[in-house]
């Protein structure tokens, strides 16, 4: 049988999702919940591998069982045996040929700013820090240029060995919130390795004067890295959801970096 | 010279505001880098003693200095000294019968609580969990009846040895956020000690019908601790401001909880 997993995670103490040999991963805590739950050696797929400090909401995962745990119970037997900082927020069974990673039709993020003279204390560790005050409006002008289909290969990350850079974009956003935090949302089918900090980066750079606005096209042009500002911290950047299926929905919420809270209120 | 500093921190990792003999607070961390900053031994005064676990967005305190750095700069000094979990977000010369805890016209306080099967990571000590859902028009028109001037004797810790109970309360409400996590705020001129985190265990017990609503009002009546519900966790809680002077605004959101950004936009 065929399990998908939702899992959110606090991405801090993390080496990102993905299993290394000596640092620990996200992947790493849940094989390893899982291998104990089933008594089976399991070995999960993830949507995306999001990097070290990177947090997510929603990541999506599958594995196979042999199990007898009804499909929805997963959940809660996992969470007795995670740490505090990963949480599985659903279980349920799906088609034999459901891939986490390849059947995904689209993907969220959001990069969380705070834009001041201090950091905050609370938010250290989920937003990224500039000194100097932004103009999320040009910041916001300047985010729609990724929308499309386009090749990106200026926002690859350098050495990427990817031969395809052409990704189709659905939706972005720049907004301040009433908390005062900066959030940039971007929802497509698929991203290049560093894409999403890139483009922060690159806002980021936009909305403080320090790169002309129409950087994001320049680049698209010119496939040159150069012409774009530098990757944003790994903290600032949560994977929001993974989509799969003929989901076209707008990302339109500047809270689509938090939580979606899909049963109805009471 | 008298410095006022508006102080945030994550409270996680402190025994509270209060110095203690054999736990670190806050005010040990601010007082030990404001002693190696100025050379001279430093004793700071806070509005408000939170508990362990509590968080502030901005504390507010007092110290006097013979110190010649300019008021405005303590809060960049000090912030290179401090560890980032506690941030002073700015520092300002005050007049010499300005007292952080003495001249408070008015505290804010939000109390954050996510609802639903699985706990948040990501927000993990940030909001207290409750795995029912609640009801939050239910908790919204309970939290109404805490406004005004009460006796508020059964919101008071047991073996609180306040003799005056009556405390002003000017605003309350209860609002669940596009990010899904509900918030209580509450803005008076004073509260017991406990106080908010009794009155967020009462709204929740409400919220999830263990309790019938009302039970404020009764509360308020009898005296009585035990027609109230549990304490709630002091994790959810957080320090919003503190007011001086004639300050009559209303505190009307439902962010109230996140950092409230007082300069203009862009």
């Amino acid at each position: 049988m065929r399990i998908k997993l939702t899992i959110s995670y606090d991405g801090t103490g993390y080496a990102g999702w993905q299993r290394q040999e000596n640092a620990l991963s996200v992947q790493q805590v849940v094989e390893d919940a899982l291998t104990r739950l089933t008594g089976a050696r399991a070995a999960i797929v993830g949507a995306s591998r999001t990097d070290a400090g990177v947090h997510a909401l929603a990541q999506a995962a599958h594995f196979d069982t042999d199990s007898r745990i009804p499909p929805d119970k997963f959940a809660y037997a996992l969470n007795t045996m995670l740490p505090p900082d990963v949480r599985v927020t659903a279980s349920e069974a799906v088609d034999g040929d459901f891939h986490a990673r390849f059947s995904a039709t689209g993907k969220r993020y959001a990069y969380r700013i705070w834009d001041g003279p201090h950091a905050s204390a609370i938010y250290r560790n989920l937003s990224a820090h500039v000194i100097y005050p932004l103009d999320t409006d040009l910041m916001h002008r300047e985010a729609l240029s990724l929308v499309g289909r386009h090749d990106f290969a200026a926002f690859a990350a350098s050495g990427s060995a990817v031969k395809d850079t052409v990704r189709d974009i659905y939706a972005c956003a720049v907004a301040r919130g009433d908390d005062g935090f900066i959030v940039f949302t971007v929802r497509g089918k698929g991203f290049l390795y560093n894409m999403v900090r890139i483009a922060a980066g690159t806002l980021i750079a936009v909305g403080s004067l320090k790169l002309a606005p129409g950087a994001v096209g320049r680049a698209i042009q010119s496939r040159d890295r150069l012409d774009l500002g530098p990757t944003a911290p790994a903290k600032g950047l949560t994977l929001v959801g993974v989509e799969y299926g003929n989901i076209v929905e707008n990302a339109r919420s500047r809270n689509a970096c938090m939580p979606q809270r899909t049963r109805p209120e009471g």
